[in-house]
């Protein structure tokens, strides 16, 4: 007899805490009731002082020890993942735990370092998390889809061949939603990730594992994907407080991973890093660039990592950079302590000037940016995705019987979220007209940042726009549904960092009295606010440059860092 | 009463006779039964010595005679158009003629270069022709559809905004198959374009305007489209007798140009320069490339041309490089002009070795490609476009009521081709099934190139790929039946220079017995054979390239040009 989809479920949740080494389980978790659980690894008798010290470093530092032979890469990858392990059972943020697996590739590293005195890449001996969908050779894929249990990667993915021939160790996969299309982190074979900031609240999706995991410091590392702002790196990034970058289209390969919704080539998912720290998102970014990625994947586009561009030569060589802050979108008006985000980080640009490359200190401008048909842009990449998404999913889900999700709340019937694109699809040419208007809303768009030359006063248009990335922090579970801050970005191709500010403050972040309102769903989303709710959420922003300028979106984000923790530092 | 759309075709062509100088017109053109009239322009005396002089200069000479005031650009320009209505009268080439406009334009380049002693750019003066698709200020871009005559473009495209800011002259627009789909160039508007070396022969399609006018010497250089193999740049350059490049997606601004199919995201249409030499596609590219496109269009891939990778930096700094020919693809052998014009190549490729960056002599090795999978590719490329194909036909020509070209015949009603995409349409589902095909043909052949890698004994894959473009020279109208040789590097976007290297030959082309055969296609394609309906055709050969690698495909290319033109002077 074959197995319902909910034995086959259960059987590989069972399988999963199998994988879990039983020494590494901590026994005395805090209690349901303890809504915020960021510091608790650092209480735990599970990791030793060496084990916090490591999992606390940067990733710069880390790459420098493994070098140096101060740390072997064996007590580096099981620090984190013993860190890790304390995640999962705080915040269940994985879903493939292959501990000796892991532990081999990293004796092999040591090995090697030990026997030659060279380092096998940039990244030797750095363990890694990897979202799901990213396929590692023999170990299963499943997106959160029932379907897809049981079905083992029959090679790596080519980004798991480069990250390993740049002396990574892939440890553990991380928890997405079904369907990858679902703005939360929820599925019926592992169950939801929460927000180790406030475990009422969600830890976004899709990449919300990698979110969660990272902010509990259980990985230096680890790389998510951006299909559609809502569904991304970045929400999850900004939610949690982390470091997460969404590159331009085909710059890191996507090759041999398993996706949703495959063939859309409209608007195309990219994958991107997390970290704890810009110097983890530039190391993986460069190091991955420059393994000439384009001879292993396709769609990869050819061009190495350019230090010309990270140096801002299209930016007057980062002289006197003129920033935009995109206070509201003119659709959905955010929440005090974004709204405080964005004001700290506009303070802090101002008051700091910032270090160019000759070390000289520049001034900064920052003037408001002008939003351009959010609402248009958001509708047209939610249009793009109904043409077929439904009969995507379902094809899918028809192969265990499990149902389609249909909503990220608590409670299933709450209906509080249909976020996820619908609808009965269309034809290939309706599918066209759609995308023919999302290419004019492109030109439009570069036009309209184009057109901010003669607002800067440097004679060159907008360096970045600085953004909201929601119009709330990480709401309560099930209340993620505005993508208009991101998923724009997804059509337009634009990169984007995410950069953590604060955290929500109940003294200084207090509801003001608002009576005019943009929609119905401004009113709502004003309505939801109230600073207790939202507790220790982390406040981030976006930092967003021009297509393709991974570089320079890097360099600049660096450069409003630095401004950010300058200010901090003067406190 | 409004027009039926013959009147309207029949009024536009009569405006296009209307803008022709009297004086430039010849009236003893030779008859309609002379095939051959690519020696004419040497003939006829309405153009000068001065005039023949000019317009059978190259590129280089032309732009170094402009910037050093030796001719002028009124003088180049005014020579270059009354050859190219030479050209126009012998295979009615042009759709756009504006004399007055250029010629303004040209004089205020001569000023300019007289007042300040500088070039406006590196294509200071030189006239340039367009394919009409390409969108000029107020000028009509009705690419062969009644229905669009009368639409005037309200902005120039953004390649002819970066040409006159380069300097360029445009000067002429050239004529294109009804839809762009057609692989022969026919409309309803502005008829046949026929081929200059035969005029019984096809000029080939879409940019076949371009061919016939740049093979008769009537623009130093021009820009076509590649849209899909037999629909391109690279048919009507090899039929003709001329040089072509299509480029990768993304490398040359297509924004703001007039097309077909559009929203059809998946495979892209790409722009391209044809040439009498290939410092005129070089100059082309790398002007343009220079220019920062991606600032103007959002799809152009932000690369600056790489000095780099043209001195062949992933081809062994282009020591010892290896070759592989593909003598045909499995499906349709090539008629025996086209097989000599593979052996004259790897004979003078073995013969000359060839010169290195640093001027040393370095060995060149040829190898047999293995084809891999021509056919599903073919059919995969043919089934998207398929996908909504007639229903953008349909709406189009629904506006004027004139009928869908069915063939691309001398009589209509013979159906000798129904090339071009039909079909019902299907479901933007079903289109994204297609498309996730597509991606994982990319990634097989990908793998299949890489994988030569041990066959070449250079330690690298294969440095490029020599192939014919058509299992034919230019047919008969109406007989450019067969894509297979340029449609699949539209599906793999991989460049692709055409080289001419010699014309069909009465002696050495006889007709050689066969047996056996591939497919009914090839039989049919060996019966059509015999040396006398081909006589006077080019036979040029097709170099591939990898996936945006335009410079390098550049410098290899110049590297076999070479070897063959040295051939030819030993002979």
């Amino acid at each position: 007899m074959t197995s319902t989809w909910q034995q086959i479920a259960t059987e590989k949740k069972s399988r999963q805490l199998d994988s879990v080494p039983q020494e590494w389980l901590n026994s005395s978790l805090p209690s349901e009731e303890t809504l915020s659980v960021i510091n608790f690894p650092q209480e735990t008798n599970v990791l030793s002082a060496l084990d916090r010290e490591i999992t606390e470093s940067s990733v710069a530092n880390l790459l420098s020890n493994l070098a140096s032979r101060k740390w072997t890469s064996v007590q580096v990858t099981t620090s984190f993942y013993k860190r890790a392990i304390v995640a999962q059972q705080l915040t269940n943020c994985l879903t493939e735990i292959f501990v000796d697996r892991a532990l081999v590739r990293a004796k092999e590293l040591d090995e090697h370092l030990e026997k030659t005195g060279t380092v096998v890449g940039p990244l030797h001996g750095l363990p890694i998390s990897l979202k799901d969908q990213i396929s590692i050779k023999q170990i299963e894929s499943t997106i959160g889809y029932v379907s897809w249990v049981g079905k083992f990667a029959e090679k790596n993915s080519v980004l798991v061949d480069i990250l390993e021939s740049l002396g990574a160790v892939p440890f553990v996969k991380t928890n997405v939603p079904q369907t990858l299309m679902w703005p939360e982190t929820f599925n019926h074979i592992f169950g939801r990730t929460t927000n180790p900031y406030n475990r009422s609240l969600t830890s976004g999706g899709s990449s919300g594992g990698e979110g969660a995991l990272i902010a509990l410091k259980g990985s230096p590392l680890g790389v998510g994907s951006d299909i559609g702002g809502q569904v991304s790196i970045r929400i999850p990034a900004g939610f949690c407080g982390v470091y997460g970058f969404r590159p331009s289209y085909n710059r890191i390969p996507y090759a041999g991973c398993v996706n949703t919704m495959e063939g859309g080539d409209s608007i195309l998912s990219v994958l991107g890093p997390l970290s704890n720290s810009l110097d983890g998102i530039k190391t993986f970014f460069k190091a991955v660039t420059s393994k000439e990625p384009w001879l292993k994947d396709p769609m990869v586009i050819r061009k190495r990592w350019s230090e010309e561009e990270y140096n801002l030569i299209d930016h007057g060589n980062g002289k006197n950079l003129c920033f935009a802050i995109m206070w509201d979108n003119g659709l959905i008006v955010p929440h005090p302590p974004v709204r405080r985000g964005l004001e700290i980080t506009k303070a802090a640009l101002l008051a700091a000037g910032h270090r160019g490359i000759l070390s000289s200190l520049y001034l900064n401008t920052v003037i408001d940016w002008k939003p351009y048909k959010q609402a248009e842009i958001t509708k047209n990449i939610s249009d793009i995705w109904a043409a077929a998404a439904e009969e995507d999913f379902k094809t899918v889900v028809a192969l265990s019987g499990e149902p389609v999700i249909e909503s990220m709340g608590l409670v299933q019937s709450e209906k509080e979220l249909l976020f996820r694109p619908t609808g009965s699809g269309i034809s290939a040419f309706a599918l066209w007209q759609l995308q023919k208007k999302k290419r004019d809303l492109r030109q439009e768009h570069l036009n309209h940042w184009e057109d901010t030359a003669s607002q800067t006063g440097t004679g060159r248009p907008v360096d970045a726009i600085i953004s909201p990335l929601a119009p709330y922090t990480a709401p309560p579970h099930g209340l993620n549904k505005y993508g208009q801050y991101t998923m724009p970005l997804n059509l337009l191709d634009y990169p984007a960092m995410i950069i953590p500010v604060s955290k929500v403050d109940q003294e200084l972040d207090v509801k003001q009295p608002r009576e005019d309102f943009y929609t119905a769903d401004d009113r709502e989303n004003y309505e939801q606010y109230d600073p207790a709710t939202y507790e220790n959420a982390p406040v981030s922003i976006q930092v967003i440059g021009r297509t393709g300028e991974e570089e320079a979106t890097i360099a600049l984000s660096e450069i409003i860092d630095e401004a950010l923790r300058g200010a901090k530092s003067k406190l």
